[in-house]
């Protein structure tokens, strides 16, 4: 098994992550999360509010940026009015190419697909999925077959298949058939989910399930100016749901139909807008790396020109080295007045700022610059899954442990009386219902002592307390370090300080 | 301004709630969070959270309980497999008799709407909302005009529109119009919102919006059970969205197309269902309470026989008294092993719970009973919204407050420097620092005092802490009650203890 399978096969067996409505054979690209995957999931999104809203400082100036500034919250609808969508392009312009094969009867995102052959303007052409070495290997054999030759075949071409031209596909072989011209010309399809709301089901009633939280902060973007007393620059937070309808779900939670964003969008004034840019790409490079997400794996990567959308002056995306590849985790992007003098136009609301305290009247209203940080929760939570996953050796034994942050372990302390006589439960509820009161904390009286080590291991929890023969005498527990598997004697009075300093340390 | 109106302004005004996707008219039935809401609504779901889940003891017998048990989190996705709702007769039976005018082109539900007449079997009727006294003389004045008389008319009969037989609309006025004969027949309107996943809008790609979070308790109840190592009895909380198309969304955030639940489903034995379902019963009445909600507009009601699901065998519903009528919070009900038996039934899969504890080797495997806490945090925070609206006098100053229990208070405490010179900004900012560490705190400079001890109680923050002269001198800085107003001089030292006991007090 590669690690993807491992780690997939552990978030079922432990209860990290289910597929969707699983009994009926589930749902393509939806996701349940179990006990401890749910507690793992909010201490992510509970921690990103803390350190993005209620927790930050309004009154300092962070490293990078150029002034003090403030971060409030917002939680909007996910049905909202379909005009929303217009405005920000994603009614005429959110959509992905597709492609069918009329034999397979598969679906293809016809962007994803490249295809091989001796001569591409000749043919035969064999497409298959770009970057997948089987699939690759597959399409030599099925090239050389249809060539009546034998593979390896030598001076071999690989284009993307929308460079081959509609006009050639009768030539090209899709990827699960053995013969060429099953495949559709590419259309394009929107990703976005429709439905109706009201009683009627015509174009009336249409609305969508939104396909990104931003615009919900962009159209209450005057209501927060009148209501907050922010002045610029600040910054408005969303945690919430967003929802598209991916042509091919994969890649486990990583490309999911159904998942949860956690949004920024910081308003600025345009002089000043990359020097913001550059303060919020370091400090959300530098959240992942505080949490635990190794930099060695960890890329901030800066978009070529070409990658740019028209209006952004700036991208950047955090990347991490998922065991499926280098994928995006986070999007900071530079969006000049782009978002907001669209909601202008389309609402014909006046959407500017106005700042009484800018000497120059001329200059007091205009409309902010945004800087947009764009995280995906469920993308974390998998990052932080994938590099919490160790298989390591304890004694000359294996085991498998989740290391993750104490901060986003989903139960920090397991309370564990080494046998079920002796008062030793009796002493183990009363340390489990003082540590509780703190935080999330599991008592286990059940089976032998290693093995209920070796279950917290798995469920990622730091730390053990062991209430043993010695606590009744002398009133000292151990404590043991999951990654080490250390066992210190500690005093029960000092027990809630020590593993204070632990989880923050 | 009634009191519903002052609360809705109250709420838009210092951004609270604001109708959805506002500066594009709204979409009925939806709303948003602002700044001070978004705290508020978290800071509910997040007590509901740890008191249900994460805090809960599970190791001691709550009152009522007939022993311990443990409850766990899940969070499954809103996008379910079509057949959950086969199987729960959410496809089937999930509807609302809808009516419609053909003459004023308005809907309602026929369920909610009376007739009024002088005989009923005679006609003419004239057809209003049940219960809305406004509506009631309309409809008379109008049937006195039909009648070619004057008002107040004698011996009037009311009865519900639906039981006046379809073959006599030709006779009824609608509530919106003066002559007879423009309602169409009642038509079962189904509440789920619909949509299609994956790239075929045909029956076979159709899924739901979850009208419900419940169901996805139940189809992961075989997961939860071989992952979580929990024994019967125990339960499974979940918070989510869910979506409901309403035909009338009304009452502010009361009745809206998209809301939040907060679910337990707790799974006991046949024999111990009653007692389970008493207890929890008193234990949700009861968390309302604590938190504030006084016991004189909180009513615990018992469902008559001919109120409950054919499958239940007990509910009840905690109401609340707003200032539109008394309305369900939540509902607790014992809904027998009918969920379980039917998603047995549709699935095809054993979800008998299996217990090797017991001793008679027959009554090992068995399917569960279920009592369910299903509460609405939206319902939940609009009723401490209206619980906590206040106006009274201080001073012989009129002003409004919001008195919200400090635990969910969306701010704890603001820190005043009471002028902006003579080191007090900065004293002021050092406290700031201190008590951001554990809570939500606002620091303000702005305008006269006065002032700001307004606007802090208008947004419901329980303690003001001021830095004035003095408070250089001897260290010492004022602590304002927001409900007495009340100020007392403390020492900064012991200011963090000061609050940490009055919050939790």
């Amino acid at each position: 098994m590669d690690l993807m399978e491992k780690l997939v096969s552990l978030c079922k067996r432990r209860g990290f992550i289910f597929p969707s409505s699983e009994i009926y054979g589930g749902l393509n690209g939806c996701w349940d999360y179990g006990p401890l995957g749910v507690e793992l999931k909010r201490n992510i999104k509970n921690v990103w509010w803390h350190d993005m809203v209620v927790g930050h400082d309004d009154l300092a100036v962070l490293p990078g940026a150029p002034s003090p500034y403030s971060m409030v919250g917002l939680d909007c609808s996910i049905l909202m009015n379909p005009r929303v969508w217009e405005a920000s392009g994603h009614v005429g312009g959110f959509s992905d190419p597709m492609i069918d094969c009329t034999e397979s009867k598969k679906r293809y995102r016809a962007d994803q697909l490249v295809v091989l052959a001796l001569d591409v303007k000749e043919g035969p052409m064999v497409a298959f999925a770009e970057g997948d070495d089987e699939a690759q290997k597959g399409a030599e054999k099925r090239l050389a077959k249809l060539l009546k030759t034998k593979a390896p075949l030598e001076g071999l071409q690989i284009v993307p298949l929308l460079d081959v031209g509609k006009e050639n596909f009768e030539k090209v072989v899709g990827p699960d058939v053995a013969k060429p011209g099953t495949l559709t010309e590419p259309r394009a399809f929107n990703l976005m989910f429709k439905t109706h709301v009201g009683a009627l089901e015509d174009s009336s009633s249409v609305a969508y399930l939104r396909p990104e939280t931003a615009q919900g902060i962009f159209v209450n973007f005057k209501n927060v100016c009148d209501t907050a007393r922010v002045r610029i620059p600040f910054g408005i937070a969303q945690i919430g749901k967003s929802f598209r309808n991916e042509i091919n779900p994969r890649n486990f939670t990583f490309r999911s139909r159904e998942f949860e964003q956690m949004e920024i969008e910081f308003f600025c004034t345009a002089e000043n807008a990359d020097q913001w840019y550059e303060h919020w790409r370091e400090r959300r490079y530098k959240w992942y790396v505080d949490l635990g997400l190794k930099s060695e794996r960890l890329i901030l990567r800066e978009h070529c020109a070409d990658e740019l959308a028209h209006y952004a002056s700036g991208c950047a995306d955090v990347e991490y080295e998922f065991p499926f590849g280098v994928s995006e985790l986070e999007g900071i992007a530079n969006r000049t007045d782009f978002d907001l003098k669209q909601h202008m136009e389309y609402s014909g609301r006046d959407l500017q700022f106005f700042d009484d305290q800018i000497a120059d009247k001329e200059k007091r209203r205009f409309v902010p610059y945004v800087i947009e940080p764009s995280a995906g929760a469920d993308r974390a939570t998998l990052a932080f899954l994938c590099e919490a996953y160790t298989e390591d050796e304890i004694g000359g034994e294996k085991r498998t442990v989740m290391k993750f942050h104490p901060k986003l372990a989903p139960i920090k302390v397991a309370v564990l009386p080494l046998v079920k006589k002796d008062g030793m439960p009796e002493k183990a509820a009363e340390i489990y219902r003082r540590l509780r009161k703190r935080w999330s904390v599991f008592f286990d009286d059940k089976g032998a002592i290693g093995r209920r080590y070796r279950r917290q291991d798995e469920a990622g929890t730091p730390f053990c307390v062991t209430i043993d023969g010695q606590t009744l005498d002398d009133g000292t527990v151990t404590l043991r370090d999951r990654d080490s598997t250390e066992q210190t004697r500690v005093a029960v009075d000092e027990l809630e300080a020590q593993v204070a300093e632990r989880i923050n340390a």
